[in-house]
């Protein structure tokens, strides 16, 4: 960390911030510019104590704190050169293997999770999606059928080997989750609900975090770190849109996200162009354009009939519109080194 | 609602839509415009049933969906048009009163809070403010003391009569908050956690709802519905600034939202300079315009030595700032015709 | 346009705005809903009155106005379904090729510029781009050479058969530009200087027309329709990243654009990736990405020396990260139906 | 500015770039910490040199490049600590006074802009606003009279001794513009429009730099930068809104900037709560808001009659509203120590 004093801070008042400093054990180094005098803090953790940048500039002759290094450590890629990887059945995520995620938003009937089960498998997809759990930004909303939600997704995992995916909203709920999906998944409204991901943290399953909605970069992976730092390494992270100014699509897709996750942090990286366009239209070409960035995985909503869908039914591909994505993939995993 | 047609849709596709939506019970207006054909539908709750425009939006012939009412009913300004008032001790939030609340970011021993408290309240505030459970982006950040912070808490609030606002995080704290709090803080990092919000709306404690960091005002209604939908029409909204491309401040207090909140619900509106902008130079300021701008109350974070504060330092205000601050808004309060 | 009434509008207001749009030739559609009135305005080209919809919100018992159609005509798809394309030298921008447009930020010497031109054109780019006018943040910045830098353009051009691309500024150098380019830029802070947009409608030479930082689709769109409007359809759209939140990247690129804009408009689409990012270790997955999406082309700062570079040194790749990303777009081109 | 090395930086990396640093004439200052090493970099100027920033982060083995000083000096606090004041007739903007400007958006008529003059000349008005070059983002939208529009304007101020302001959009306008008005207004889509900031520092009039929609504080600072090195200090900054996610209102105003700039800037700072808002309604609590803040100045759109306004009837007050606001600032100055 560095300290810039402000112009009118005085000698006695550097020399108060050094003692101060070496006091909490931290070494010093005093530089004096020709406009600004910045003081050095060395000390291993020093980024991640944020209550200590806020500390020096509540004094009134500090300017600014400077952060050096990440405030985040298990999840950086320093810790990890080689990258995590996440098996999961027999799909491996987090190495070469373009992983597909799929389904409707939301479990609405045994039939209908079933038969969309098949239909995405059919045609490629290795894991099956859908919410039990659902959260909804109006109150007078469907807001998923809970356990028996859960029954159906597992009844489809026997009918069809797919292992599911779905989201828990509650710490309440985390233990039930935990007995029927293989992957938990963290919604961008909980993005920042640190105990419930502490709980998942807890939790032996792997955990799919997605983005907050306004999270920075630096924000997502100390997100991360919560569930990590209580001993679960098997994260991976869904990049699903930021909120813009933009109101054609319903969110922006950051596909620089893509790549920075990859050169700042060894867990994989999975795309989400459903929520990230909001747009049935726009799905296919994200999607693409998601993996030739260097995702890992997608996850995408599909359902039977999107216009009887009961949630994001303007997002959900069609079967038809699906398969058509998957021969895309097919033919662009060579191209860029990998394999569907 | 209004479903706009694309203008490729056929006269059998417009037909289609029609029949569907009498069949759900709507009454029907088709308008063939020069370009564009647009279809009203006309029924009560429509706009509240979020699931209706994606599905009409998943057709290929149609554009766009429009929302011609707010999606929210009961915080809605037609609902109460004489706004809603809150008493907690002696103190009515929601009327002509500028109501202060102030205290430290966290509680952090016995002596601190009790110190502030007795401050806060010689210089004129009227609700104790205080955290014992922290949401932290970093996992190595202080949380709070829990239990023994409320606790402290509540023996400040014996020591001087101030009643205590403090934060619950977690549904399974909210009774255990309930004994001790007279307003139960929700914080914006769970402004969208649901399933929170309904605990609170079972509660039988005034509520304080922050905006999400990324929450429209629309949306920020919907969350206060969910709680009023349980019960509990107790329910004051907070703005504490929305995150933009700004880096000078922490955030970018949007004074919009207070007199556009006060034209749209009946609910209290109260301020959060402190977060709005996190600089204490800038947070007496920024106070001053919030109550000009009608805010019904302000709550402020105070640290008997910011330097030392454990938390949101470069925010807080001296004892001797809020001083300054408290003598500024009674000269202001009957110029705007209220009272402090 | 649909103008929705407040619920506490009369009859007679209703009547009146009725009365108002039939005097000014519109037909009229009035729609009386359970909570709220509807009044459809019927007629060619109202929403690109912008005036128009003001003018009646400003009434008091108007809630609000809806656009039902897009507020531009030349530029939608609709005026041209099967697309436009431009021809620059034996470059065909808007068809199958993958067009790479590469060079320096700024034309710093003779040498420099021709040294890098027979580099990119080596390596298998088609258009040298390079600015001989360069706005910067600062006024103490280098702001290029001007009139000799367009002629050490020309000369590259001379030496190497590639056409050049440049920014034009100012309403005053549209000629003297014109002079030297094969496409005028119009860059980001430009984006809405609609008299510079009027100017280069009136040149007789192709536009790359780059996204506002801060622009909606829909006004960007607009921005297009002053130049077309002018008689130049030669227009190529250039999304070149936006602003949010996030300070990782300098911009955030917005891959939902490159469909949209091709669902929305006839006219071809380049990616900026050095801009949309700012690194230039994230510029080769977002290139590509931008491909699989479906971008007509690609503009790319490539410097000899970047750490020598005058400007933008941090987003400029070397000639041999240049020829690596090269060689990933030929793999890339038939998996995706394109060519290189 | 200091350069902090990336953890694989080799000692010969930090010698290199020490050594780079020293041959430009800069003094440097090695730091080796526990995990990073910086580099201070010492001298008069660096942070207003962009370019060399980008030539360090271009090295791979350089991390990132931190700013320690502000990028203007100019218009920097320290250079004026006591403010600049600006006199335009009897009116003196950047002192106590609370300065009034108002009228309509655009200039319509010779007898609508004398009847606006004399009507908010009545009420208080300091200064007549009225736009005779009007930027839209619609090509099809009414774009001002020119000259006819400059010269009513002047009648009008004949009329009634009220300085006015308007906007120059064009670098070849601003001759003209200056023989009629007395400030000359750049907008939000200019306000990075480089050539026309210089050209307007060039001129003899006091020159108010509109914030760009997007623009942070310290873009914004150095925009005014430019016109400021050209020899002009005549300079006054309007904050008129940022571009946010929230779609309730226009534009976010953002009123943490008035004390911002009060503190970074010697230079008055004016609000703009008719753009701020685009809504009458949240007009007169947000002006309030902007004095109580700090604002030396607002500029509020008043318009005979705003339902036929030919732009920006939703934003624009009516008389009886403007006059009721003039009567609450009233109220409000002595209360805030300031003059109306």
């Amino acid at each position: 960390m560095i300290i810039v004093l402000s112009s009118t801070a005085s000698e006695r008042n550097r020399d108060d911030v050094a003692a101060n400093l070496k006091e909490r054990g931290y070494g010093v180094h005093v530089s004096v510019g020709a406009e600004k005098t910045i003081i050095g803090v060395i000390g291993v953790g020093v980024e991640e104590k944020p209550g200590l940048s806020d500390q020096f500039e509540a004094l009134p002759f500090v300017e600014k704190c400077l952060a050096v290094s990440a405030p985040y450590k298990l999840v950086g890629k320093n810790f990890r050169p080689g990258g995590t990887t996440i098996t999961v059945g027999n799909v491996v995520i987090g190495g070469d293997t373009m992983v597909v995620m799929a389904g409707p938003c939301t479990v609405e009937t045994p039939e209908m999770i079933i038969e969309t089960a098949h239909t995405v498998k059919a045609m490629g997809a290795h894991i099956l999606r859908g919410g039990a759990y659902k959260p909804s930004t109006s109150p007078y909303s469907f807001h998923g059928h809970g356990v028996p939600g859960l029954q159906m997704l597992a009844d489809a995992r026997t009918e069809t080997g797919l292992p599911i995916i779905t989201e828990v909203m509650d710490v309440r709920d985390v233990e039930t989750v935990c007995e029927y999906a293989d992957i938990l998944q963290i919604g961008t409204r909980n993005a920042q609900n640190y105990n419930l991901l502490r709980e998942v943290g807890m939790a032996k399953k792997p955990v799919m975090l997605k983005r907050g909605m306004s999270s920075k970069i630096e924000e997502w992976l100390q997100a991360a770190e919560y569930i990590v730092s209580q001993g679960n390494y098997e994260v991976m992270l869904c990049e699903r849109g930021v909120r813009t100014f933009e109101t054609y699509t319903r969110n922006t897709f950051d596909i620089n996200a893509i790549p920075s996750i990859r050169e700042l942090s060894h867990l994989p990286i999975i795309a989400d162009p459903s929520h990230g366009t909001g747009k049935a239209s726009l799905v296919p070409d994200v999607t693409v354009a998601a993996f030739a960035a260097g995702a890992h995985g997608a996850i995408i909503e599909v359902h039977p009939n999107p216009a009887k869908a009961l949630k994001d039914g303007a997002q959900s591909l069609t079967p038809e519109a699906f398969e058509t994505l998957m021969a895309r993939l097919k033919k662009l995993a060579p191209a860029i080194g990998r394999e569907l």
